[in-house]
């Protein structure tokens, strides 16, 4: 009986081994390997630590220097980094080992001086989540607990590393707060201050919008490209529209396109489908009629 | 190399601090600390095992006697939440330690109180899932693994918390349940007998929200406000719908505003934005002409 | 005071042993339990493991010849997967002891026989995300980090167990799938070849669906049945739509009814709610007017 | 390369195949398994905890009942037990699974039986600590750090196994507080009440053991066997001594054999090798002569 | 069937609670708890990190300025430690809140200040392994792995929380180090510079032993206190031996009595019980005549 | 008061540092790290479950072939151990890169084609336990739980890599040993088939010791060196015993010095200190005249 399965077993993974063999899908780690989730995952907690020290370290901090603590963090984070970043640029590359140190030692450094940028950043989106939602008791309850802003917080730091055209990280960085909170910001998108995201699980931002200052952005809303089978032929291209200052998208509206302009100032009705531009100073709504309502049989 | 990169870290830490500074960042935490997020979780799993122990226990339950299997679970709960009430209401107050430990006291107490109130709420709701949904095989698969289920759950013991206006826990709750189940139900909300979520995710149910009995909502529909920039000025007052008796709401649909309700028995259609009352017993859908369908070049 | 906080455990300790006696809640594990959620997510991954070995292996495989590798990690998978069959298929029935272990032998033979080619399967619709997704930077990345294929992947696998009747299993796979991705794709949905999603946050795809090859499909769409109170009555019957080869739907649609067939190579407009079919070969829109727009006050 | 390395494992992989053959030693599981070792080490833990519920519960005590703290206790306790013991007796066993259940049941019913004459064993064995070692500062500190604690309450436990014939599990309880406490005391062995044991590194205790009352063992001391070659062939023959009441003895000690006495109320010097008896009320010593003591040159 | 287990249990939960009542042991809890084994482990570990950083930090140390690690380790140390000196001296203790931290707060810091003496007492302890030890390899091979080193370590840490009158956390910190290494070294001895310990398994120092300088001990030797059962009355007075610089006593050597002294210089033979002070400079040894050889049967 | 602390942190770091600077403690790590202890033990379980395959593998072994596990199972094991390696031999060198990796390729290899040999010698210590403890139920007992052929088994693979000359590794191994058994051997002893350990705790066999075929060890036995303040000066030169074939040393017995050798066939009595040769085919114990015995007062 025991040999019936050990024979299926066997007939199976010959099987498998031709899908290996016809796609490569065993040799790809000859030498080589992926950056660690886990690792990137923990460096998105080291971030928040620092950005938010009283918030997220699990030790009071009344004994700490401010000087001391920041420091050592910075080292600790930055050599967790410097070997991912080695992982990720390794992929696929042909450097040599030195020249690869010296590339990662660079782009490590270009990414930890940006730090108190991105955080000077997320402060203002505290602010912008804290007038934007009554329910919000207080700021620490935002930085607590507030999904939207973790997910800026993961997008501002990812779109660093995507500047430096560091592979794998800002990917990784990316799905895991698209994964927590259902929002899904490319690490590509450009994205001005003071962005508001009210509870957000739906909301997609491509790869190449663009947004401006004090933008809110509700539950559901795509700022998404057209649909292509062209593949990695648009790479690059703008697909995804641009969203000028205070502008604000109700739930579930979609806006496509990469020539697609919604003007500063503009409010979009939710649930709407805008495949063209908006002008700015207008209040945008399809233009449905009232709702048909028919009595119940 | 490594002194280059020491500087480097020095005058980074040194640009932290000045945020730090300007935001009191680091001193939130002096002599005090928030609840822990782990805890809180693990008190969901408590209360999910209490409402249906033969679910979620690890154990077999055959050799337990209802009795002991109650009463000794409900004092490990006692104990753990007593300490999460304590340092939530501590945060940022006055009171002296022995106020604070008779406050956390009656508070715990008056949550514990009502358990099985609401276990017997969930067990309505266990019966609205599967008389709406098809696809469910038995009870257990309800009580196991439907999010829908799973967020109603974390709503109720949530409100309960959110009544006794303890701080931090109900939103911790809440925000645990939205990124599991991508379904945000704000602790606030006022949800009645036998509530029906079907998928769910993208669904989202503001503060101030009130919903009747026997209501069904599907996936992506926001019972949510109008935009706002006012911020706390509007914090109690209400602005999201009340949605009546017997309703059913299709996927993805947008009802806004605090003076917005629908009416009993109403069916609204899926895809619509409703920022007006609907009438009892009518079906109302965007009066959209049929879809205009042409021909693929 | 002790004392009173022990009455009040005894008291609501009563209350609750009411509500275990009314529904049986305490009584459902008598000599019974229910399938591990955690050994059924481990096999996800040993299932990810065997189909993409380079990608999820954390040991380097240059080393390991194919042969061996898929021989041992397929009799491991065989043996993990027989023990949570037997449970599942045991809940509830009155097999002897012997028969369940020949049934659920029989069982995972077939699920294991299956793999090779769900994996041929996968290796296709990982060429339709690359061909579909113009920021996708490589094969490799979509293999490890897109929601979207492991999304569909689960699916893939759970559908198999779904066919072979086994209970519990699938929709475990299919819940921990949407908790991790926001896409709930019930493992009785029949999909065809190529299958892609992007972002993917929201969609839902009923137990009745069909879908052809070469279908692609936006966030938060919905693939589902109309609304019903009937409950385990329709369940069986076709409720969910028929999607034909090479249709695209955009972001936040709602398709409903399992008379509704979108017909091959049409495109569906975002944010449309359609309850009756569309013509093969069509671009089908709502024919909503421009977006009305009204210059701000 | 790599080749070179994939043929070494291959035939590396042939001889150790060699050896699995010669021996049987990959055929022992076929169908069986051993007992857990971390579900035994929690048992160990549960024990610990009903014993001494203020010390080793997590939870605090102060809102539970007495009455159902141990009675829920008990019962998960059992549940657990309950499945250990099947699979121990099932090792090697042809009984039928009903049999198998029904032995089963009796045995953990006997044990559990014994719980509390073990517990009230052991509340002597505390009281013995505090009166036989002056650094002890309190009860608490005995019961919460001390290991001649913590081994003699393993040994109480598994020596009511090891009484019921129970296979495999006795064993690897008292291998566990070996390991902890480097105190090895066999489950056959027999202990009287108000045993002592100070330090205890190093004390061996064999099988066929017998000790009366209020005994004292210091750190080194074994209870031996003479050495053989004969294996099983002695198996159930004393071959250890017999220590009777009120006996100290001193670090070191050596005693062996099957038929030698330590009488009561003698006190044996340190780091004496006995292998013959000794009798009541006697202080015995090696008549060494004084230490010599030579100048150091 | 489980009806009659139900009521053994029942039985059995009875007779438990008579012996929770006899002794208390169900109370002791009461608004108490005990200080935690798991944040005392690591605080050990925060010790040895703080101590010896290139070696036990997980993080490379190239990017860390000394300072800045240094201060901000000791911050996180200091808040931990504090709060398990705050339980330990609040057990059973009547000070006032205010008081209890105030008290804290003062042994917390003369602990915290005596930290780089501790280190400096290391330093030179490493050097006198490397000295007694010619297997080993380097000072790294030392400090990662010799478990005298760390079983000294440990004390010596140990030994300055005793010396605040600290309870119970020194106790659990030495028989954390007890269960790892088998050495035994109570927090209260005093122990000079240059301490050597080899393999040390067996190793007993007691409460009030004395140790000069440069001494070295082998394994299995017992500095104790000859055997009492008047327990607490002798608590304080002076019970074990005093041994003076540069002594060396080699393995399983007992030295018992709280007047014995091995005067300066002296080496002690192995297995040797000794009662009585040796004079400084003298090799001493049992005057065991030569071993008498028979020959074998 | 705060700053009070923070002023003693910041005097207590500049103290540390002046430790760090004196023994260069911070600089060790530039660029380089010792191996893991936790990837180290891992690899003590990976070696076992290829050594008694039916007996630490998590899974069924019923349906895999042995081909399959075992070439499996030797790739990872490869992978693993060949990163630790090169770590291990990377510290303190100036190889390059390449070379670097080509040695420890090389030592890699030689160890695992030494696997299969160390197996066939564990298989006839796990009958040399067998005959010699009539406490042992069964080989799947000596397997399973015995201290004894564990700390047999980690030594047999840690001396392969000793007489290989990889530093850090064997120690790391044999210290996890010694911890968990209290059983002391230096991995470059050289010990002959079929060893036997009883108990075990205080076993400590030296560096430079031999041990003949079919000896018998007790616990407490040492064999060991002389003391010396020499250090490293004596590195290599034998300071350890010869132990000849069918020698039998009961408990606590010390043996020491290079020149000692216990004859072939010997006895050694227990608690004898032994430092001058033994003649074969002897029985030898201390002429200690018979116990003196006095009559306690």
């Amino acid at each position: 009986m025991d040999n019936k399965i050990q024979s299926m077993i066997r007939k199976v993974s010959l099987e498998l081994q031709d899908n290996y063999n016809s796609q490569g899908l065993f040799d790809v780690e000859l030498g080589e390997k992926l950056p660690s989730r886990d690792i990137i995952v923990s460096l998105i907690n080291d971030l928040r630590k620092l950005t938010f020290p009283g918030f997220f370290g699990m030790e009071n901090m009344a004994y700490s220097s401010k000087d001391s603590f920041a420091a050592n963090n910075l080292s600790i984070l930055y050599d967790k980094l410097f070997r991912q970043v080695k992982i990720a640029i390794a992929y696929g590359t042909d450097l040599k080992y030195r020249e690869l140190n010296n590339r990662a030692e660079e782009l490590t450094t270009k990414f930890v001086e940006r730090i108190p940028h991105v955080q000077a950043m997320l402060l203002k989106d505290v602010d912008a989540q804290l007038a934007g939602d009554p329910a919000a008791k207080s700021k620490e309850e935002v930085i607590f607990s507030y999904p939207g802003l973790f997910a800026i917080a993961v997008y501002r730091y990812a779109h660093e590393l995507y500047e430096l055209q560091i592979p794998f990280i800002p990917r990784i960085m990316s799905e895991h707060a698209h994964s927590r909170t259902g929002i899904d910001i490319n690490p590509g998108a450009t994205i001005g201050e003071y962005f508001f995201i009210d509870h957000g699980t739906g909301i997609v931002i491509g790869e190449t919008t663009t947004i401006g200052n004090h933008v809110k952005l509700y539950q559901g809303v795509t700022l998404g490209a057209l649909s292509t089978r062209k593949g990695q032929a648009l790479a690059g291209v703008k697909r995804h529209p641009t969203i000028e200052d205070n502008v604000v998208i109700y739930a579930n509206t979609t806006v496509l396109g990469g020539e697609t302009v919604v003007g500063a100032n503009a409010v979009l009705a939710g649930n709407s489908f805008v495949t063209s531009s908006i002008p700015a100073n207008s209040k945008a709504a399809s233009t449905m009629p009232e709702l048909e309502i028919r009595k119940s049989k």
